[in-house]
């Protein structure tokens, strides 16, 4: 359900299908070779190929679904999930996959991520994500010349550089063969964002970031700009002069947009669901030994390339819109 | 203002100004020297002794501050300030010292943050941060022996190691005789939470964290549990067992608390305002050349640790409220 | 989309599908006899008979719909509805049936509604509405000997006494005759309603009920208590005793339940679709001549009773769980 | 604390004051003749004559005030107040004037709505409210020749109209006499309101207004346009045409304004606050007789007029910052 669109945005279904399709397995990648055909449907909210200014309702069915894949999970909790932190909040859980918590909640959020690029399409703002890192291997950065945005898409791990994607996808494949999974980095960037946008104390615009992406399940960290390593830099380094392309702040000052190009970068764990035997607890507290059953990705990362563009592409739209009212007194 | 602080808790004055003194510069550490008393008023909400369950006003006033000071920031943009967006959101800034793009603007997080450790007191539950690296020195980690949580509330530093402290303290005069400035990290605990914290989906126990902690100003990154590190670690070896003691994951599952410690880490940017000369921007666009005037401290770090705190108290407190109703029907 | 419903509350589909028959057209009454089975599914937030805690989504497809019904509706605006104001705000209008501005609408309230309804009636609490008034003719008060709240379930007009619902069912017939229809009022009480809802100041009792209650299509006024009446009364008269029976004021004073029986009224304007020719424009200003087709009803008050029930119940269901927490402090 | 306030707009502190002052008791006319001097001091938000854009924090000082003054109320509960119900949700009460539940609460109110007023004043908007009715004495509507607005400017009970004024004054007078008090109505009317303001479900233009309104103190019921009479008329009396002056519906349909006059009416009860003798409750559940010390209006209406412009001009700046973003994508 995404609220506060505003109207006479032309939008149809294949706009969005195109972006849940960007989060569907790869096939011989990092992921799941589950068939997840996940067709949207939009319910509401849309009118001869326009938006009505009205909530749009988009469904998205769970063809691929068989509860009795998960049975042997009803009294028994997976390490590294929330299985039991669920129970101890709502004394009930619905086993069959994880309910809320499992990853296939992130494709409503591509759904509606795929409103709010066109969106922000109209003002030639692009949000990009990339995999910059799996399991220690890294991907070149943006300034390096070996950096390749288009290369990521092409290649099923989003990896914005062909040598570092094929020593990646040997990694996979080894860690698949350990029943192991990895964890790794996505980068984001966002170009020609327009400086204002952000609010001078709680919600700045890292603020609401931060919590847009923190709340995409595996997501362990996150930092703007230069980030951790600023921790670690002078004042004299770290300091960017105003109106010119210096960018150790990520794009922001004070927690408002400079129009410089929005960075950040998200770490993911390893996606706690492996094949291998784990130890432990079912609901007696009794200690227990866990084969983890179905096909799961290796790393979430390749997938949580859309999901981590969506986030951002939904706060950026949200502020846009606030922001023309925001400014100036009529 | 507090809103949302539940009737018949014991609050006095003397409270809040112990957590303010906290976050008053440390004399000859790496604060500044500056003297701003900030003194706190409580205006309404408090009566004999006990709040009243509505809105706490608190007031400090800003006895130190002398407007003159500012004068020659007028037409100029800072570097690393918030100064030139700010006027590209606003079409309009006070000058004088940054008004709510001011550190000072932490005052009444503390303040606040203070009523929420005393509601989190009554169930038992501490927050404790500490700066747990300056400039690349760090201190030990709590699973380290030489950790000592009560010599970081000794030393003007915060910094957890008697012998780290020195080290730290060297590095810092070392930069204030360079006029220059550092970064550096606050880690945070929370000891005896309660499982079951947070939501879900977006309003996860982490999201929500990681916009109170990154709507600090300065605060550029923040990481969870093993954070960082678990995008380089495998699933083997970073999967928390449930009910057990396993913590890389720092005290959450699924964004929900699971009642282990809850750990993350925030990285703060330098300080930007330095006594050293820099190159900038005026109004015009012309390149202009700025000594920022006033006495600022070299690293943000020690005095951020009230304020990390106080962020964490708030998130906290407002969900332990909110957690109660929203378990089982009635 | 239901959000906020704690976990464990036993619920099922027949229980919202037996208040969305309440809401249905009652055939010889003052409802349109189109034939709307308004049959609903529960997609997510129910596991096993019980709810999950999270979000509850429920879909009742528009089986009974034809759009070309609509068609001569494109271009023209309709006396008393919204079409000309909402393409003012939005530029671009769903012709067929009014969209979000169709009394269809309500449906999603009243399934909605019924799981508030069964919240609150776990803690003995009960939201009873009925007919008090059409067209002038009124029925009793419940504090007269004939007004039987049970009659007003059993005719389809929903008055709590068999002869006044006969008058107006006389006068409904009428006006059917002479292609008009006509305005009436909804009273609603709640019984066993704990003391202490509601927050001092923006938040009260009566400005939420009220808010939710003009959110109603067709409703145009509210009052609580003695209303518009107290307006004439003296404080000697009208000043309600603490602790007694005493209730002038509708169950609450400084907009905080008392505990008392919870007492206000609903004005509703007659249903502007009538089958009678009417002038009105057409996008282009042109004076047009309108005969609006299909069914529809001469009163909507009767199926409004489980409308004003639905978001009393949601409004009393959301006050009760925020009120446990926001008591007294732990 | 106003938030929300785009920059750049004129504001001064005598623009808040002029607003304030006619809240204050008129001496001779209904009010109290108690000396609220009610100076307001602007804190923040405003540099230089004109708005940051920034929360404008606005103080007002009670200097009135006489604590002794509410000593005998300490165990009791006055009747037609909140003192009882207050206890029952807090557990403590501030017995010195009734806290939040004061009537002198709206003066937070007043020195918004002033900036509200300052805002709507520059799209032309004027918000206009007077006493149309006290005791059952009714002024003339602004469509009689004898309704003359600046003339409930000119006297201190707000009346649109001398000799009505005159006939309530004496009215007021025979009742203070009698230690008694009076309710009464308060009409309000928008002028050159821009259509599409309101949000289609749930946040219609009369939904907001009815909680803002039914959340001043003493506010018992409120109808717009037609309201209650509505109820009475038929589809073919009441239908608005659409782009004409017809406003039966106040000046809304949907939920959504039309551009025509917005009109609406609040009841307001008598003053609970009464020096005659009453039976009352104390703490303990005893009956009790009690004296209301101090000096009370007789009736609240002509205080409650800058009130009501105030809610009504905060409801509709809000929308109209709103709407500019709301209704075409960019």
């Amino acid at each position: 359900m995404i609220d506060g669109c505003p109207a006479l945005l032309p939008l149809s279904r294949d706009v969005i299908q195109r972006e849940l399709d960007r989060r569907k397995p790869g096939g011989g990648g990092a992921s799941t070779t589950r068939n997840e055909t996940d067709q949207c449907e939009i319910l509401s909210g849309v009118f001869e190929g326009q938006t009505l200014g009205t909530p749009i309702a988009i469904i998205i069915r769970n063809t691929a679904h068989n509860s009795a894949d998960y049975d042997h999970l009803k009294d028994i909790f997976r390490p590294g999930h929330a299985d039991w932190c669920w129970e101890a909040k709502f004394g009930i859980r619905d086993h069959r996959g994880g309910g809320r918590s499992s990853a296939r909640e992130t494709a409503g959020r591509v759904a509606a991520g795929a409103v709010a690029k066109a969106l922000l399409a109209r003002s030639g703002i692009s949000v990009q994500a990339w995999v910059s890192e799996i399991g220690g291997i890294s991907a070149p950065h943006p300034s390096e010349s070996s950096f390749d945005f288009e290369e990521a898409e092409r290649n099923s791990l989003r990896v914005p550089c062909a040598a570092a994607a094929q020593e990646i996808a040997a990694l996979i494949e080894q860690l698949r063969a350990e029943q192991d999974s990895i964890g790794g980095v996505v980068n984001c960037r966002v170009l020609n964002l327009v400086p204002g946008l952000g609010e001078p104390v709680f919600d700045k615009l890292d603020a609401l970031l931060a919590q847009a992406l923190l709340s995409v399940g595996a997501a362990k960290g996150i930092e703007f700009g230069s980030g951790f390593d600023a921790a670690r830099s002078r004042g004299s380094e770290n300091n960017d002069r105003p109106c010119t392309q210096d960018n150790n702040a990520g794009g922001m000052a004070g927690g408002i947009s400079t129009g410089n190009t929005l960075e950040f970068r998200v770490a993911f764990k390893a996606v706690p669901s492996i094949a291998r035997e784990q130890e432990t607890r079912d609901r007696s507290g009794a200690i227990r030994s866990l084969h983890v059953q179905g096909r799961h990705d290796v790393c979430v990362c390749p997938r949580a390339v859309p999901v981590v563009e969506a986030m951002t592409a939904l706060v950026l739209a949200d502020l846009m819109l606030q922001n023309r009212s925001a400014r100036i007194a009529p």
